[in-house]
């Protein structure tokens, strides 16, 4: 099994790139990490963001620690992005893309992605209008592949929301997705898929199950999420959480099943900010030690860095 | 009493700022509002931004609502800002502000703000980081306070925040961070001060009260935000909600007692991205009319736009 962090849990709080790299590696034992754009803003200008980006690099090699991905964080995500209403709106979110792609390789990441937009309200009941926004979608993913590849990225993450206004947001909807992407894009477009976003029950019902992800869109799958959830909400808990009914050691039984084992899974906990340190602390790394147990299947004494 | 809302209620799902703005006037009957940069991001790069920008300005004045400040949101919350320990980080924040000064004089605007910078753990756990990152964050408010009257705008609000990682947190804190700011502001700094914030227990202890931040602040207070909370999480939370316990009409009394009742008081609700659009609207629509009847002594019938 293939797990690693989003680096979500260091937002604020451990923001210095030695600081995050030596807890990911001395105090939770891992060695693989999703770079989360919540730490440095695409957005910077330069000289600070390569100064930065540079930083983030050499303490990920000084740990030993891959960065695979960089990621969209809560920041990214406050927006409409590619589904804006206005032009100006989605033209700004496409000159997002491009800027983290550079940064993502900056980083020595092999991909980037994230939820890639939200229509508003009024866009979603348009029938004409969804319509034509999707179409837009599938041509701003189109020109991004091609600045994914010059930017000498391998792979363009787009995350399934549990939200009828984002795309994708169905097995359905990610399977025409994917066929209406076919064979007009420079690097491959796979798909994130989050554990708390697929069970999600006031969209999906009482009946929502992960092996429909999996059966439906395995094949397209790049990498997934996982959290602690009450399937009320996209809670992005930690282990152990009183609310929490997430099981891990079922899903990695069900990502075995589907033979998606080597897909890296990215534990993505979001704490509130106003939350002590020092509960984070001790949250992030029990539930490094839950996942690393049911997912992979590492007693406590195989957890620990060697 | 002064009482509008904050846009945050609108993000993702009522961007069109036509849209918003009838929301605001024909079903909230409010005219004041606080614009949020998670509408429009400040580094949107040009044509895009002043584009948008202007059709925000229009619709506000097409609907005869007033946007007294623009004012961060989450999204730039989720950075350390101008207590980050990485210089570059503190000059990335200082050129973020100067472009969201721009942007809000764009939007008609007076005023500007939001809170200004969190420390990483490891800065705020040694004196001696912890004073000069205070020392460069005195510096950096005052460069903005040049570049906030170069803009146009009068007033900088700094938000207080519930984590002892940020300043300011506490009204001593707030009290003595506005004295060392004393003849270096080129426009008024103000603070602004949310009741959520204010009472947070598991900070400020089972005995925090507004009015000690009313008497100890009273005199630099130029907002409020308005939410809905348990006292336990910054919760930003409508009414009614069965967990709420913030009791709105009594906050308006020990307002008018420390006569600031002049001061805006801004409802500011953050709803879960993935709540439905129309239990949304329900919220927002029945928590405006709650705030007028209970803070403004508004009665239904009163409350409807004329």
């Amino acid at each position: 099994m293939n797990f690693g962090i989003n680096l979500s849990f260091a937002v604020k709080r451990w923001p210095e790139p030695l600081v995050w790299a030596r807890l990911v590696r001395e105090t939770l034992g891992l060695s693989q990490v999703q770079f989360t754009y919540d730490l440095l803003d695409p957005w910077s200008p330069e000289p600070m963001r390569r100064s930065m980006a540079a930083e983030v690099r050499q303490a990920a090699r000084d740990f030993g620690i891959t960065i695979e991905s960089a990621f969209s964080g809560l920041a990214n995500y406050c927006y409409d992005g590619l589904l804006h209403p206005d032009p100006a709106g989605r033209r700004i979110s496409v000159e997002w893309w491009k800027r983290a792609f550079d940064l993502a390789a900056e980083l020595g990441a092999e991909a980037s992605g994230g939820p890639v937009g939200a229509m508003s309200t009024a866009a979603a009941a348009d029938p004409q209008r969804r319509e034509q926004l999707y179409r837009s979608l599938l041509d701003s993913i189109e020109e991004l592949t091609q600045a994914a590849a010059a930017a000498g990225l391998k792979r363009f993450l787009v995350e399934c929301t549990p939200l009828a206004r984002e795309v994708p947001y169905t097995v359905e909807q990610a399977t025409k997705f994917m066929s209406d992407l076919k064979g007009r894009c420079q690097v491959p477009v796979q798909l994130l898929v989050d554990v708390g976003h697929a069970l999600y029950q006031p969209l999906y019902g009482p009946n929502a199950r992960m092996v429909d992800w999996l059966r439906g869109t395995g094949q397209h799958i790049g990498a997934f999420h996982l959290q602690n959830t009450d399937f009320q909400s996209d809670s992005h808990w930690g282990w152990p959480d009183s609310r929490g009914l997430f099981d891990v050691a079922a899903f990695a039984k069900e990502v075995r099943s589907a033979g998606l084992a080597h897909v890296p899974a990215y534990l993505e906990i979001i704490y509130p900010f106003e939350l002590a340190d020092e509960t984070v602390l001790a949250s992030i790394t029990s539930s490094v030690l839950h996942c690393r147990q049911e997912y992979c299947g590492a007693t406590p004494e195989r957890a620990r860095p060697a």
